[in-house]
């Protein structure tokens, strides 16, 4: 079959641009709003969408109390996507989860569950929940090294899968007439003794539908993409233009092949922002319209949260430009990637946010849906994306744009899927399921014989 | 409002007896199955029920690997109801989740998304973990000791009522006209510092529609009465005669007293496991054939189980005397409630687990619906119950005919609704919605100006 371009759709309730709940069509409340999310993700199946992504804090986020900012309270991931896929039949759901504050058993457990109650549509986004502020509610009073964050997470991931293959597919025998509900034999302790958990295992939940749910990762950092390259299928990525996106694509496709593994099987999808219009002219004033809703603290303060409390602009002028800082433990490559945009553009402090705000460090295109299309097109095709993960500026608008002017020209020049191919998120996306190696070692002890 | 029976339905999918799967009506994957789920909160809906109850363990518990029972592996119960609160409108949830092995933020935090998403139906059933084979899922070698899992319990269910109290309800402004989302007046750091936390917050979830969720706790032993009387607003409680059950519901009420609580927003719901036949002859032989299918060493691995691992009855004689054994620090009510079981009918080990394979525990009522029916309402007159948590022994059947047979006579009596009373949980219970500190100390200090 053709290649062709995957799609997760990144839709927080309230909206991805700091203003845009202030938008004239999106609910106020949206962030909040059940039934809005309901909406949201029925959009996102009819636009045949892979996924729907949701990011996750562990604190009210973004420095500064103060402000319009309507992510600072809402839904929990993986309960919001638990209730929404009784609602859906096809859409998969990436749920984020820090490998920093979580324990490995709770959290295979969770995603074991929303994977069997979804019929093999959940994915886990690791993250490692960078910030002091999250630190403080979680025991400590700063957060871990960005080294030892990392460290951390390769273990706990590794513990994670090994929890969601304790259980062989088959080691369910439900035999009514002889009362063996399992088979001893394949249902495993894991043993894990390492420097960071000691987990013992089996998981009490069967091994999920998918082997396992699909394995995300969004890190730029070297740390960050050490990991992907080792466990990640799926890799969300930041650019601001081609080039960047391309180098990015080569490095980790090279590190994955490295690391012994099918490049095919790890897809790389940089984020997009796109405002949609019928002409150019229309997107123009679509952004130009969102962008004037942003008021001028929440702006500072948006810069400030997106690199964990590191930036803080407090007394600089607005229309001056970003002081020189030293890096810091926090989030070392989204604070080195504000900088560049800085840099690049000669933007003051206010001009920086105004284009942060829209994005926050990804891609945003302005254009007719033909003009989008194409851009979206010129990178699945040079080496630069397997995949796009679509960040609708404001919502439902943007979303129903994307959907109903971009998908169908992709769909005419074959680019993307007239309807879902599987049954799983794993299946959309082409990636193959983990065999289990307990059952594997089983195959082949007994080949040898 | 005359007072009335209220009722809780604990639905584990594999069913409550041990041998529940291999019932001939039973789906046998019922544990796994989330359309069965889905049957069985919308028969509980139907029902009028308040709520659908879930434990849960953290770990494949049952000490023994080998074997029948189909609660080893299943749902984690908080998604699992995210699932189910969109496809149900009045019953409540009431989910289990551990003080020891989970931390309040993260708890806090899908307790207050599960209480968003179904509109103000959540409870959380508070549990500190016993038991060795959990602790080594969570980088320990054994448990913590009782009393320190109860210390911990304290400081932890404190800290998550000051997190769903850090936004005050009138928090949200979200006025797009100045762009303010929020009064920054509204929204508190907790600066919780103890023993066994320390946590900052707010919580990034707004303040859940019932204020908290309704708070539900169930252990016996002198530290769970302790912890009930100061938390709890629902305690369930297992007990086999109506004099023990009235010896408790006294105790309890005179303790909460004491805790300056008002007696009448705690209710006391004993488990109750009912057989009903349209006869009592056939309500004894549906006892007879459930338990006919019980395989011997699940009755054993139960035993032990059911007290953390502290009952080991390897190499004894099935049909000889329960042995003597030391009071140890897993469970320490379990274990002394299932030696009282055994010395009171001078069980054999066979007999005992056969009994307690049913209810474990809890009391057991066998015959006719209006025989049902009387004992319910003997309790519920005899100050040893405010209501039941109903344990149908097999699934859905046992569902079925409580929800058919017994509800109708108990409605004719006007000991049970005809209709549901309010929204939320809370107000089905007839529990007070808790007023938000914040809001109360400001209101006080003007009140004083």
């Amino acid at each position: 079959m053709t290649r062709q371009i995957k799609l997760g759709a990144f839709l927080p309730g309230g909206g991805q641009h700091i203003a845009a709940w202030r938008h004239p069509d999106a609910p106020a409340d949206g962030a909040t709003n059940f039934e809005f999310h309901r909406r949201l993700a029925e959009t996102a199946e009819r636009g045949l969408f892979d996924a729907y992504f949701l990011a996750d804090n562990l604190s009210v986020g973004l420095g500064g109390r103060e402000g319009g900012n309507a992510k600072i309270a809402g839904f929990e991931p993986v309960t919001l996507f638990a209730a929404l896929a009784p609602l859906t039949t096809h859409l998969g759901f990436i749920a984020t989860a820090s490998t920093t504050y979580e324990e490995p058993y709770t959290l295979a457990r969770k995603f074991a569950s929303l994977d069997l109650l979804s019929n093999g549509r959940a994915g886990w986004n690791v993250v490692t929940s960078a910030g002091d502020e999250t630190a403080r509610n979680f025991n400590r009073e700063t957060q871990p090294s960005h080294a030892d964050r990392y460290e951390r997470a390769h273990e706990h991931v590794e513990t994670v899968k090994a929890l969601w293959d304790s259980w062989e597919d088959d080691a369910f025998i439900r035999d009514k007439a002889t009362g063996r509900f399992f088979d001893a034999g394949r249902v495993h302790d894991i043993d894990h003794k390492g420097k960071h958990f000691s987990v013992k295992g089996p998981l009490n939940a069967p091994r999920p539908v998918q082997g396992h749910p699909v394995v995300v990762q969004a890190g730029q950092s070297e740390d960050g993409r050490r990991l992907a390259a080792v466990s990640a299928e799926v890799i969300f990525t930041a650019h601001q233009n081609l080039a960047s996106a391309q180098e990015f694509y080569r490095d980790i496709k090279a590190r994955v092949k490295r690391a012994g593994r099918n490049p095919e099987h790890v897809l790389i999808m940089p984020g997009v922002a796109p405002f949609v219009g019928r002409t150019e002219e229309e997107a123009r004033s679509k952004y130009e319209e969102l962008n004037a809703l942003i008021v001028p603290e929440d702006g500072v303060a948006l810069l400030n949260g997106l690199t964990g409390g590191t930036l803080d602009l407090t007394g600089y002028p607005l229309d001056g430009p970003l002081p020189v800082s030293n890096e810091t433990e926090g989030m070392k490559s989204r604070q080195a990637l504000i900088r560049k945009i800085a840099d690049e553009h000669g933007f003051t402090i206010r001009q920086l946010y105004q284009w942060i705000a829209t994005a926050r460090g990804h891609y945003t295109v302005v254009g007719s849906a033909e003009q989008v299309a194409d851009q979206l097109e010129e990178w699945f095709l040079s080496e630069a994306a397997d995949g796009f993960n679509i960040l609708p500026p404001w919502l439902p608008g943007a979303l129903d744009d994307f959907v109903d002017l971009v998908i169908p020209i992709l769909q005419r020049r074959g680019l993307f899927r007239t309807a879902y191919e599987g049954r799983t998120l794993r299946e959309n996306l082409g990636l193959p399921r983990p065999a289990n190696p307990w059952t594997l070692a089983r195959a082949t002890v007994q080949a040898a014989e």
